[in-house]
């Protein structure tokens, strides 16, 4: 039981800004029925690499994908393009386990802290974020790892 | 001149999954055109500290917002809720100092690495990202550096 329990899922997270380390809080579930899941049932999830700090790549979750990723501890989106959960590297085998899992203040967005088997791009670049940009020039900072050709062969 | 500035802004981003370190790529101007903005024309930003690697925030940015970031190398997102550009710390004074600025491999979402003063979130925390879940508890991970009531504080 925490003293947040009373609450309304509209009003939960600003209650949560007071919250101490060292108290109760909700069990995960009322912070899933809270979370602010977008006109398309998504928050963004951010996966960042637990040891390097490494941010590697931005993609959706539904609250299926999100419970799924907590209960079996390999990181599951939700691809957009396929309409459908996605396992990450059920295709191309670079997964992702999963080391620790936080929503943001508002509850609109979460990051995954991860331990990333290869690169995370499908591009076979460690990260996505590999375009970099001043004010009037744009640049690549890495090269692939590995041949994307062979993450996605025919097997 | 690069290989690339031939390329219609559709087909631009598949085309730098093979571009390397070395080779001239087109200006930011043509990236921006090329840019994937949502609906809205906002693209996700992840904010994280430049050093430490910590991930501090998600916001959005129109493309206004992102020049400026590029131009002023002070980060200004777009405030949905306000619907207008937020220079972030312009009340608070929690500022964030551009130190580089990325976009992923598909485009629609960009990474700033910045130099943040103080806390980056409403509420005193240096992250936004203080509520870490497991798949049956959560918890807050961390207390705020600076009362939220001195941030915003009338003056």
């Amino acid at each position: 039981m925490s003293r947040f329990d009373p609450l309304p899922p509209t009003t939960l997270f600003k209650a949560l800004e007071s919250a101490t380390c060292d108290e109760p809080l909700p069990a995960t579930k009322a912070l899933l029925d809270a979370a602010k899941f977008n006109a398309d049932g998504l928050l963004p999830a951010i996966a960042q690499q637990h040891d390097s700090g490494e941010v590697l790549m931005m993609a959706w979750m539904n609250r299926e994908a999100l419970e799924e990723t907590l209960s079996t501890r390999r990181v599951c989106y939700y691809s957009r393009s396929r309409g459908k959960l996605w396992r990450k590297g059920e295709t191309s085998g670079q997964q992702q386990a999963l080391v620790s899992a936080a929503l943001d203040c508002d509850g609109d967005t979460v990051l995954v802290k991860v331990d990333q088997t290869g690169p995370a791009c499908h591009t076979g670049r460690r990260s996505c974020f590999y375009i970099t940009l001043d004010s009037e020039k744009a640049a690549i900072d890495s090269e692939p790892l590995i041949d994307p050709a062979t993450l996605y062969k025919k097997s």
